[in-house]
């Protein structure tokens, strides 16, 4: 096989540092990362080899310490041998030059595979798409061309297709890794698994047995230095556009038959294509929004920001399984915890064996699938209190813990997960430009309604609480409550 | 309301002192048992009150202990005085004088309420009951006459009618309360609950998705000094004729609409009456009987013994439900553990989304309900292992334990529900004389078959083992295997 060059254009980010070489560097001790893999830094500002060696040390060193995981020195400086350092601008064609003589080098004649990982800003994916053609850095001579980027694509659905055209024009779409690292993660991963690989779940899996379903994502951290960039994004970009919208289509999507990259995404975009989609004028029927108290008073924020810090939607996916199932999906900064679940409200039982004592009601069965921090299941069930005196019934959990179900390994990194997978071509985890696009289709009446001239000011929560009351609201008048974020 | 007299009869036996007087007074200690009740022993030995109750203190104190409870002297010297003790042999009609001398006494013209509780040889049933009715204990002068009694309920179906018989000589079918106390458990109570409370197992509990069913009642001791009364008996009356057949009635039965006496009795002997009955010649194509080592050389047990006392049988029930779902019921002495359990085993997923490696084969859904000793559920299910390079399956546990999900009591001891229950006339949890007579039917073949002259001799298993080989073959043939005993 030639050689593996993994080039990181945005080298002296945060990204880089944080997560991208702790993930490598884990992978190549897991032994997974190919022999000959070199990894190449590119930013603007010159470095030597050995100072960006050294520049991402102390952050990986962290990053392994905060997974549980021994600091290895010598591990560390061989795999620090892989990395180098090349100065380059990707938005000029001149800027490119120092990097195309590198590779040139390191391939010869017969080439080589390359993995370009775009770690920069996304305004500057189509320049950056322009100056590769140019160079001809997606011709496959001697191995894969493929390019990885991350979020934001674009900023609506115009935008949103004008990126994907601007890629287009230089890679073919099955070159371009969309990541959305929350496809990354194992809990979302074992969504599948646990629908599919399992006989009891599935035929339950359906408007007959199910209410409803909740999706939670909640973030203690306020925006931070963050403010700029949230600003302009705020949480129906940030969080909906693509994580919750992606995990809505693991819960609600039919089997793919196989686990194959273009079987899933046919199934994850017959989903987004059946949700219904809002007119601007009746968006807050199925939406609530909120901004954080203090939110105003962060870096980066005009003082009369209308951007939602929080918002819940309602989504209705107009198919024959989820007929009258509305999906409550939340999110939102500042919030009282880091919280992340997809909750499956299951209808109450059609009759009640034992009735409930007056003024009691049923707590029908649900099903938690805690994505983080708390990796699990909860499944909660009616069981007999255990005394010698009636019949009385209480909910309690069958629960399912991954760190107690697999001691022997620590959780992997959607990072680690979702690099491989592209240095392998199983693009299973990554996002079609097709979903991206039907994504926005769905975002961008809602958004519009949150940023109209004449739109509502958000409702202001309390840092540290479960929301605004708007969110109660959307659900309370019909008849449904949140579950409660642990 | 008249006063309440709880009557013993074989109170000096060892049901007695272990399990009857310590539930009486836990029951007492809960604020359970009603404020004019007492408790009189009947037993042939002259004793005075004093002696009795101290003869039932110290298995009382042992019993309260054990429970986690402490013991309390005080609580004791109170619940004593409700204790007291008549001389009496209840098969003869003088015997019985001064004990009905001592409740004219008590009840004087107004009556009372009684509960007769036969702790005696049931050899004896017929004759007491003879002796009741020529004394009148069945009339109800103000208030109930309820009379409690253990199973054997006969030997087998003809003497087991016949033992119904004599007692409707003098008692109504409502008047008489036979104990399983086995029904008794919480988690056998449980069952019900589990199933009709909640939304997410009865759409999955028929043969659409459940392959079979497993149930376990494995003991670890020993017949013990108890080996002249167990030859005689063997597994299949001691444990199958009751016990087993009352659990696959409750895991088989329709909703039964309402939870009173009579429905759910209803839907349990439709259960039984649905069961195949096998022909004596054809019966070991559904059972396989085993013997342990050393069990010959056991007090009053003859050197040349055939009875089991170990057996699997394979039922068949034929309803809709139930279609092609075989029950496998075992239960042995001296085995590995002591551990009992119905275990549910679901079909497979009607396939794979991901393929298992060649040779593997993928571990289907199964549900534990564990009746003993760690009360609890396991739902086992396919989950992910997490790891960053591809997508294995491994099973897991959804897992509920109810000494972690209810901490603030203990678990009921069965022998106080079961006593409450026949003082407050709920017979639910009671076995009514049909059920007794369809379990006879339903047992009597198989009995025969292993009584035969010609039988063949139980296979031998090693004491501490998981049984007889031949029950591994009984599933074997049909493609199965036995869930392991924890």
């Amino acid at each position: 096989m030639p050689p593996l060059t993994i080039i990181i254009f945005g080298a002296s980010g945060d990204l880089t540092s944080r997560k991208l070489i702790p993930a490598l560097f884990h992978l190549d001790m897991a032994g997974l990362l190919p022999d000959d893999a070199n990894i190449v830094g590119v930013a603007r500002r010159p470095f030597s080899n050995d100072a960006f060696r050294s520049s991402v040390e102390p952050m990986t060193r962290e990053a392994m310490l905060s997974m549980g995981e021994s600091w290895f020195p010598g591990a560390w400086n061989r795999f620090a041998k892989r990395l180098f350092y090349v100065a380059g601008d990707a938005t000029t064609t001149e800027g490119l030059q120092h990097l195309t003589e590198f590779l040139q080098k390191r391939e010869g004649t017969t080439g080589g595979q390359r993995l370009y990982y775009l770690s920069v800003s996304p305004d500057l994916y189509p320049q950056i798409a322009a100056r590769f053609g140019e160079a001809g850095y997606e011709k496959e001579i001697g191995g894969f061309r493929r390019v990885v980027i991350e979020k934001p694509f674009g900023h609506n659905l115009e935008t949103g297709r004008a990126v994907n055209k601007s890629l287009h024009a230089c890679f073919r779409e099955d070159q371009i890794y969309r990541i959305d690292h929350y496809l990354g993660k194992e809990t979302v991963q074992n969504i599948l698994i646990f629908r599919f690989a399992n006989t009891m779940f599935e035929p339950l899996w359906n408007h007959q047995y199910i209410d409803h379903v909740q999706i939670t994502a909640a973030e203690k951290v306020p925006v931070g230095k963050r403010g700029g960039y949230y600003n302009d994004s705020g949480v129906l970009r940030d969080m909906f556009q693509s994580h919750l919208l992606q995990v809505v289509t693991m819960v609600a999507m039919e089997n793919p038959g196989r686990y194959t990259a273009d079987r899933l995404r046919n199934e994850k975009i017959k989903v987004l294509e059946a949700m219904k989609i809002s007119k601007v004028e009746d968006a807050f029927n199925n939406i609530a929004v909120g901004q954080y108290d203090g939110y105003r008073n962060e870096e980066g924020v005009p003082k009369d920001s209308k951007t939602p810090t929080y918002a819940a939607i309602r989504l209705e996916i107009d198919n024959g399984r989820w007929s009258n199932v509305p999906f409550y999906v939340r999110s939102g900064k500042s919030m009282r915890s880091r919280y992340s679940e997809v909750s499956i409200q299951f209808r109450c039982p059609p009759h009640m064996l034992i009735p409930m004592p007056p003024g009691e009601t049923l707590e029908c069965n649900h099903l938690s699938l805690i994505l983080q921090p708390n990796e699990g299941i909860r499944l909660n069930f009616q069981t007999k209190v255990p005394e010698v005196d009636g019949t009385r019934l209480q909910a309690r959990d069958l629960a399912f813990d991954y760190r107690d179900a697999f001691t022997e390994r620590a959780l992997p990194e959607a990072y680690e997960r979702l690099l491989l997978d592209a240095i392998m071509g199983e693009a299973t985890l990554f996002m079609r430009n097709d979903e991206i696009e039907q994504a926005w289709e769905i975002m961008d009446p809602l958004i519009a309604a949150t940023e109209a001239a004449n739109a509502p000011q958000p409702e202001v929560y309390a840092p540290g609480s479960d929301g605004p009351k708007c969110a109660d609201a959307l659900l309370a008048k019909e008849g449904r409550k949140w579950q409660k974020i642990r």
